[in-house]
């Protein structure tokens, strides 16, 4: 259809409510065709599932997909288990936004990394729900909830002495959206708030809210004074295995870890280690080295870990939010107005 | 000793760390005289610990204990099981410094209410560990930490669609020091919050931080918006079972309820009706009308129950902080600055 050549071909790849497709499908009707293929994608689970990853196609199905693929402008989100590189399948692909924050290292291995395409992240968009699993689990190592239950169940009555996080000294790794969120939660409960990061000049600490924004050789002397060590950081060439043996044994003892960035920026053995021996209290991990976590990981039984199966972003506004993100963008994208999407994955960097 | 008796005699009357009283004893050496006895008060068995109520004098300790009292000008703590008045105990007693807050009910039952005597109490000093209970509770139950817990127990990994508190509305029954510090930590969490008090203008409501502050005849309105509904308010003839079965049912379905104020707010039977329908969808609890919580309570075996041994205010900085309040308000009482004592209980409201 001739008439059609001229819009630009927008398709959603991984699974969308339904009411979210509409709105972009209506957003602008004159300019935008959506595809918008529920039969080819895997079932939703939950609110916010972007796909099973154990799902496949059928092959019919596979041929009808790339056919519609390679007609696409734009994606919502990068396609999965794709056989050939994606610049092949979408040749006219210019633009992908992501349903995530942390795709340096995916596109980096789709062979992206030194394209023109243009790519635009979730960024932003889970901080408030991490940020709220941050406090979490810091309150319920801290208010001793585990244990409240137990005695409960044996209908105990033991009066105690709790711990406060006010005073406590919250020590982030990776200062960027999520972790100012985190900055200004902790705040709010009289918390003492510092962070490891690029560019530590004083200034940068005011404007994220902190009391000492320390610099990247500055690590070890950061970890000695955190009471919690919160890992907010992407996953780059800079924090592949930042957290290993040595800097587990400089944190100060007794601390609480909570991993909601990456799990290759920790050595997992490591980790385990400490906490075997109580140097670390606590730990509650949303990611991991391989996920789904591994039957044998030795987390599963630890009693002073807390797994959380890389969920503590997914909440039910989720996608309402990154379809207010999407439409905003294509705005942009359809005036040509590229540099004003956002936020842009900085492929050089990866996030 | 003659030299004595021109000195003020304080009489600290429930177990308080050496270290505490120490610094009492020597905050004005020429003026009091500081009566410490650990081996006529329970043993302290946590920080913080202000007494085993189940302790009691043997007869000897009992007739030394009261030779004391007979000198005593200032308490700090009412003491526990006395036979008598205690302006008979004790004649020349002016002044008692409190270790909790809500004291209105039992200076009431110790015929006090009509007294001169100056009561000031330890309102404030538990506002920070109690606001924090109230966010260990709401992130308890809206992350999952329980069934994640038994997930992990189950070496299962099923990712899921959790509930943000951004944008939930918190409604205080209560706003208080406790109560303000609520509501300033749901700010931080970007929820709405709204109360309940006195005293409903708008000008009190935007002191308090609130979005709306409702009049004691709006009670029901205000529940009927609550996702959460927090009682840090004091145990008045106003209060006294005021949430019911129809308050219960006024709150919108699936609330979650805590209670930090006092138990005999709540009619027990009618809150546990509703967890039991799931009107309620979690509560947590750490003030009950009889306490310790008999074994036979409803609350021990619901599993949407979480109960604190009404040790959510007790932490380890607490007498420390009573102890700088206390030494402040000796300093004004020995000055005859009586007005300036803070912060002194209202014995006609009871709080």
């Amino acid at each position: 259809m001739a008439g059609n050549e001229a819009k630009t071909v927008v398709m959603i790849t991984s699974p969308l409510e339904a009411e979210h497709a509409a709105r972009i499908a209506t957003a602008y009707p004159e300019q935008v065709e959506v595809i918008y293929r529920p039969d080819l994608m895997p079932a939703i689970r939950y609110l916010g599932d972007h796909g099973d990853p154990d799902w496949r196609r059928t092959p019919e199905q596979e041929r009808e997909w790339h056919a519609l693929l390679a007609r696409a402008d734009a994606l919502l989100d990068f396609p999965q288990h794709e056989p050939r590189p994606l610049l092949e399948l979408a040749p006219r692909l210019r633009w992908v936004q992501t349903t995530s924050a942390g795709v340096g290292p995916l596109v980096q291995r789709l062979g992206l990394a030194n394209s023109d395409l243009v790519v635009t992240t979730a960024s932003g968009i889970h901080a408030q729900p991490l940020a709220e699993f941050v406090f979490a689990a810091l309150l319920y190592h801290s208010k001793e909830l585990g244990r409240l239950q137990c005695e409960q169940q044996a209908r105990q009555w033991h009066r105690f002495c709790g711990v406060e996080l006010a005073g406590q000294t919250m020590a982030i790794v990776g200062p960027g959206r999520i972790g100012q969120e985190v900055v200004r939660i902790a705040r709010a409960f009289r918390m003492r708030a510092v962070a490891m990061g690029r560019n530590a000049d004083p200034e940068r600490a005011a404007a994220l809210g902190l009391d000492r924004l320390y610099g990247r050789d500055e690590l070890h002397a950061m970890l000695a004074e955190a009471d919690c060590l919160v890992v907010c950081a992407p996953q780059t060439t800079e924090t592949d295995g930042l957290l290993g043996d040595a800097e587990f044994t400089a944190l100060k003892p007794g601390a609480v870890f909570v991993n909601i960035g990456r799990g290759a920026i920790v050595d997992e053995a490591a980790l385990a280690r400490a906490l075997e021996a109580g140097w670390i209290a606590f730990a509650a991990l949303d990611v991991f080295q391989t996920e789904p976590l591994p039957a044998d990981s030795p987390f599963w039984a630890l009693p002073n870990v807390l797994i959380n199966p890389h969920s503590a972003s997914t909440v039910d506004t989720e996608n309402r939010k990154l379809t207010d993100r999407f439409i905003a963008n294509l705005g942009h994208f359809l005036r040509g107005e590229i540099d004003q999407m956002a936020p842009a994955l900085d492929k050089r960097r990866g996030y």
